[in-house]
C-alpha cells in the first residue's frame, strides 16, 4: 500500500477496533448483567475492555465471541447522543467508573454517548461505524482476560482485562496469531523457566528472579568477558557497596530526583540513619576518584564495576529478566578533560557494539538520542544552559560519528542526555540495553576536580556508560534470539555424551574427562535407556554438541557427532573434535 | 613459669590493674572536678574507665598520668566500707551513674565501696592492693581516649574511655607496646587505605567499605579461583536475589530468630509488601533444589554462590573490612541423604583447608565446633532431641577427622550446630572466615524432600558452607599477614617498569605489552625522576618484581629484576623472566 493509502487503511481499523470493543461490552453486559463497565480503547493488535465484578477464563470465551456476533448479526445501529454533564451523571448512575470519569470533566462540557442498539450505552468520543452490519467481515478473537488496575494505579481495584485480537482483514489476524505463536515459543519468560535458566517464586516477591545454575553459568561467562575486555581497555574495576546513607543521596539530587523509584530503609522521622539501596552507581564510583588529588596527567580514568542495583518498579511492570526490582549491570564511569570527551565516547561506543556484535545482538539493535523535556524542568537538575550545551556537544559528536538515532524527548537522566541503544523483545515492546552518557552537573555536586596543565583546577567532564547493560536483561534477549539455542561458548552445557550401550560407559567417561581437563563442559548421559530416547532429551536441552558412543567409536577412539539443528552425524577422531569444538568456543563463534 | 604460678601472677595483676583504674579515676576527677564516673574494670592489657562531661585528648594524657603518680606517691590506703542501699545512695548522690548501678541492686544488698585516701571513693566489689604503695613499681601509659555509650548501647550517652596499657613487669609493657605498634603497621584497616585497596566515607555509612581498583582485583581473583574451583569439584553456580518478602523470612525462622540483624524495608503496619535485605543465602538457594522433583539420584546437589548479604551490625561493632554491613561470601549449600553426610562433610572441609593452604592462611587458623545453648533455647528453632542428634552427628565426624576443635556453647546458628574456622586478627581479637554446618531444620521448613530408592519421599540433609568464606574478611587478613606484600598472583600490579632514562621509554613500552599480552598485569613509570626514586615509589607500593631498564638491558634484550625484599638487581633475559614469572603466578605460590 501506498503511504496515504494505508493511513485511510489504519484510521478505518482502528474505527472498527473501537467499535468492536463497544460490541464486546455489550455482549459481556447481556452475560453477566452485574458487571460495571470501566473502559475499552482500541490497540496495536486489536482492542480490550476493562469489567468490574466478573471473572473471565478461557473456557468463557467462546461463549462471549459468539455473542458478540449474535449483536453484530442483528444490524444495530451505532447512534451518537450529545447530552450535559448533568444528563450523562444521570445516563450512567449505576455506572461508579463512568460516573468517575465523567465528574472529572468540566461542568459545560458537551459529553458524546454512543448508543449500540436500544439497550446499550456507552461514554465515548467515536467515531463508530454506522452499523454493525459493517462489522460482519471484521475478524477478531479474544486472546486473554488478565488482571490490570483502573486507571494503571496499584491503589485501585483490579479490574478483568479482555484483549481480543481484531483485524479487518481475515489474513492480517491469521498472521498476527502466527507471529504470536512463535513469539511464545521464543518468550524467554516461558523459554528460560523450561530450560532452567531461572524461576521466580511468590515469596520471595516480583521482581527478584533466581538463576539457576544453566542460568548462573551464562551470566557468569558473560560477566567475565565484560569485565576483561574491559581491563584490555583499560577501565579499572571497583566493588563499592548496593547502600548508603541517605546523605549521599540528598548530595547526587537522586533523594530529590529519583527517590519514588529506591528502596527506602528506615524513616527520616524515626531513624538516626536512613538508608536507601542504590538505584545507579555514580556517586559510589565517584569516590574512587576523590580518594586522591587528580592532576590531567591521571585523566581519562575509567572506573568499571560489576555492579548491582535497586529500582522499586510497580508489581503491574515487572516483566520475566527484564525488567525487574534487582539487577547487575556492566556500569562505568570515565572522567576525562573536555579534550578527551569524543575520543572516549567513540571508545565506549566501541566497546558497545564490539559486545554487541559478539553476542549476535548488533543488528537488532537501534539508537535513541535521549533528551530532557524542557517543559518538565522539575525532573532535572541543572539550568537551560547547561542542558543545551551537553546536548549540544553529544549531538555532534553523535552526528560527526554517523549513528542514526531517533530522539526521545523526556528520556535523559536527570543529570544528562544520553545515547541509548535499544532493543525490542519478542512482543515487540522496546527497551534499553545500553546507555552512554555525558555529565557535567554531578562533577560539581560531589566537588570532583582536576589540576589541569596551567596549575587551575578544573571539573571533568564525566560519561556515564554500560558496556553490555543489565545481564539480566542481556540473557533474556538472548533466549529470545537464540529460541534458547545459544552460542556454544555460552552454553551451559557444550557437549552431550550419549553411550549406545553399558558397554561403552568408560569409553564416555574417558571422553567426558578427557574434553573437562581442556575446559569443556560437558554432561554424561549413561542412562538405561534407548539411544533414540536420550538424543531427543539433549535436543530439547538444544545442547550444541552431542557425541554418540558405540562399539564402533570405542574401537576406532572416534566420536559420532551430532551438532545441532542437524540431524546427521558426523563421525571423526576425538583429536579433530576436540580442535573443532575449541575453535568455535574460543572465537566465540555464532554458528556451529 | 608454671601453670600454678601464671594463674597467681595473673590473678595478682588483675588485682593491680584494677586498683589503677581508681587511681585513673581519681586523678581525673581532681583535673576535672566535673566529671561523673562511670565504670572502669581491669582488661587484658590493662584498664580502663569511662567518663561523662569531659573531652580528653592525646595532650592530656602525661598530665593524668603524672597526677596518677602523684596519687600513687602518697601512701594512700584502699579502704573497704559496707554499706546498706540507702547509705550508697547518698554517698553517691552527686554520681548518676552510680547512682544507676545501685538503684539496680536489691533492697536489703550489703554493698560495698572503695576509699583511695580520703578524697576518693568508688562503688566496687574489690579486692584492691592496701596502699597505693604497692603500685609503685607497676607500668603504666596512657594508649588513648575514645568514645563509649554507656552500658554499650548506642541508645545511650557516649562517654569517654581512657585506656592505659598497664602491666606488673616493666618489660612485659615494652614488649606489648612493641607488639602493638608491628601490629599497627599491619593493621588492614590502616595498611589497606595506604596502599589503596579500600577506603570508606562518611555520607555512604559506617560498614560499606569501597573496594578501590587495587582492593576490587584481590577480591575479582580470589572470587574467580573460588567459583573455578568449587565448579571443578562439582558444584553448580546460582545467582539468587538479594532480597525477599518478610514471607520467606517467615517461613526461614530469621524473621523470628534474626530480624534485629536485617535490613528490613518497609512497615508490616503500613506497606502492603515488606521486603529485607538477605542475612543468609539458604533459604534463597533452596528454591534452586524446590525447583523441581529430586530424586536420590540426584544427590547430593551442590549448590555454590558468590553471595552478597547484608547484616545491620551496630555502629560500635564495625571494623575495617573485618566486620561490616555488606559483604560478599562464598556460600554453598549441599543437599544429600544421611549416608552421603560424612563424605560430603569431608569434602567441604578438604575444600576449605585447600583454599586456606593455597592463600597461606592455614597455620593461623584454628576450630571451633559452635554448639547450640540449651539454657536459651528461644535462640533456636528444632527439639532437645533434634539438636543432640545433629550435635551428635557431627561430634562423630569432627572426631573421626580428628580435628582439634574447642567447643563454643551458644555459637550454633539459630537452625544447627558448625564447624567454625577462627583466625584472629593482629590485634588478637578472633573472628569466623569459614563455617561448614549441619542442618536437619531448614529442608522440613521449606518442604524440601527427595524420592529413595525404595519409593519413600524424605527429607535431605542440608549442609551450609563457605569455602574461603568472606571476600572482605579474606582481604583483610590477607593484609594483615602479608603486610601488604601479596603473593605475586594476587597482586594488582606485579611488575613495575623502570626507566633509567627516556632513551629506554620505548623498550620500556615493549616490555609491558609483551607482558600484558601474557596476562600479566604491569604498570610503567616512564616519569621523569631518579631511578632511586622510582625504585623507593615501587617499593613502597609493594609490587612483587620490578624491572629496572637502561641502555644495557636495551641493547641486550634483557631486564634488570629486583625481587620484592631484596635489596640486589639480578640480569636475565627477557624470555627468562617471563617463564620465572609465569611459574609463580601460575603455581599460586606463597614465595617469590
Amino acid at each position: 500500500m501506498e503511504k496515504e493509502e494505508l493511513e485511510l487503511f489504519n484510521q478505518k481499523q482502528e474505527m472498527y477496533r473501537h467499535s468492536m470493543s463497544h460490541i464486546l461490552a455489550k455482549a459481556v453486559k447481556q452475560l453477566y448483567p452485574n458487571v460495571k463497565l470501566a473502559i475499552g480503547p482500541a490497540i496495536d493488535n486489536g482492542f480490550y475492555y476493562d469489567f468490574d465484578l466478573v471473572t473471565i477464563t478461557p473456557d468463557d470465551f467462546s461463549k462471549i465471541e459468539d455473542k458478540m456476533r449474535e449483536i453484530i448479526n442483528k444490524n444495530e445501529d451505532f447512534t451518537r447522543l450529545e447530552v450535559s454533564k448533568q444528563q450523562a451523571l444521570e445516563l450512567f448512575k449505576d455506572e461508579p467508573y463512568k460516573t468517575e470519569l465523567i465528574n472529572e470533566l468540566p461542568e459545560n462540557e458537551t459529553i458524546s454517548v454512543y448508543k449500540t442498539g436500544d439497550d446499550f450505552m456507552d461514554l465515548c468520543r467515536g467515531p463508530h461505524v454506522e452499523n454493525t452490519k459493517y462489522l460482519r467481515g471484521f475478524s477478531f478473537k479474544i486472546n486473554r482476560a488478565s488482571g490490570a488496575y483502573w486507571r494503571g494505579s496499584e491503589k485501585n481495584k483490579m479490574l478483568t482485562r479482555i484483549y481480543v485480537y481484531g483485524f479487518l482483514n481475515k489474513d492480517d489476524l491469521k498472521a498476527y496469531i502466527h507471529q504470536m505463536e512463535e513469539a511464545l515459543k521464543r518468550d524467554h519468560n516461558k523459554l528460560g523457566r523450561e530450560l532452567g535458566l531461572f524461576t521466580t517464586v511468590d515469596y520471595i516477591g516480583q521482581g527478584l528472579p533466581i538463576l539457576l545454575p544453566k542460568g548462573a553459568r551464562i551470566v557468569q561467562l558473560l560477566q567475565r568477558f565484560v569485565e576483561d575486555e574491559e581491563q584490555r581497555r583499560g577501565w579499572l574495576l571497583t566493588k563499592t557497596p548496593f547502600m548508603a546513607k541517605s546523605d549521599l543521596y540528598k548530595i547526587s539530587g537522586h533523594w530529590d530526583h529519583y527517590k519514588d523509584g529506591m528502596f527506602v530503609l528506615g524513616d527520616e522521622n524515626k531513624d538516626k540513619e536512613v538508608f536507601a539501596l542504590r538505584p545507579m552507581t555514580c556517586p559510589f564510583q565517584y569516590q574512587a576518584y576523590l580518594n586522591q588529588a587528580r592532576s590531567y596527567k591521571d585523566l581519562p580514568l575509567r572506573y568499571n564495576e560489576t555492579s548491582t542495583l535497586f529500582r522499586n518498579e510497580e508489581s503491574g511492570e515487572m516483566h520475566g529478566l527484564i525488567r525487574v526490582r534487582q539487577f547487575t549491570i556492566s556500569e562505568g564511569h570515565l572522567m576525562c578533560t573536555p579534550e578527551q570527551l569524543e575520543e572516549e565516547f567513540k571508545n565506549c561506543l566501541e566497546l558497545a557494539i564490539y559486545m554487541l556484535k559478539t553476542l549476535g545482538l548488533y543488528e537488532d539493535a537501534s539508537y535513541r538520542f535521549s533528551q530532557w523535556d524542557p517543559n518538565n524542568r522539575a525532573k532535572y537538575i541543572g539550568t537551560v544552559e547547561q542542558w543545551d550545551e551537553a546536548q549540544g556537544i553529544m549531538e555532534k559528536i553523535l552526528n560527526k560519528l554517523e549513528i542514526p538515532y531517533k530522539v526521545g524527548v523526556g528520556e535523559a537522566a536527570f543529570y544528562g542526555p544520553k545515547l541509548d541503544i535499544q532493543i525490542k523483545n519478542v512482543w515487540g515492546k522496546e527497551d534499553t540495553l545500553i546507555t552512554i552518557q555525558i555529565d557535567q552537573l554531578l562533577a560539581e555536586k560531589f566537588g570532583m576536580e582536576y589540576t589541569d596543565r596551567d596549575g587551575v583546577k578544573k571539573r571533568p567532564y564525566i560519561i556515564h556508560r554500560t558496556s553490555i547493560g543489565c545481564y539480566e536483561r542481556t540473557l533474556a534477549y538472548l533466549i529470545e534470539k537464540y529460541a534458547g539455542a545459544f552460542p556454544v561458548w555460552l552454553s551451559p552445557t557444550q557437549v552431550k555424551v550419549i553411550t549406545v550401550s553399558e558397554n561403552n560407559d568408560n569409553y564416555a567417561k574417558e571422553i567426558q574427562s578427557k574434553l573437562q581437563l581442556s575446559g569443556v563442559r560437558v554432561e554424561c548421559d549413561l542412562d538405561n535407556e534407548s539411544v533414540g530416547k536420550k538424543i531427543r532429551n539433549a535436543v530439547l536441552e538444544k545442547t550444541p554438541y552431542i557425541l554418540v558412543l558405540g562399539d564402533k567409536e570405542m574401537a576406532e577412539g572416534s566420536v559420532a557427532v551430532r551438532v545441532r539443528g542437524s540431524k546427521d552425524t558426523v563421525s571423526m577422531s576425538y583429536a579433530e573434535f576436540e580442535k573443532l569444538l575449541k575453535e568455535k568456543i574460543d572465537s566465540k563463534s555464532l554458528v556451529l
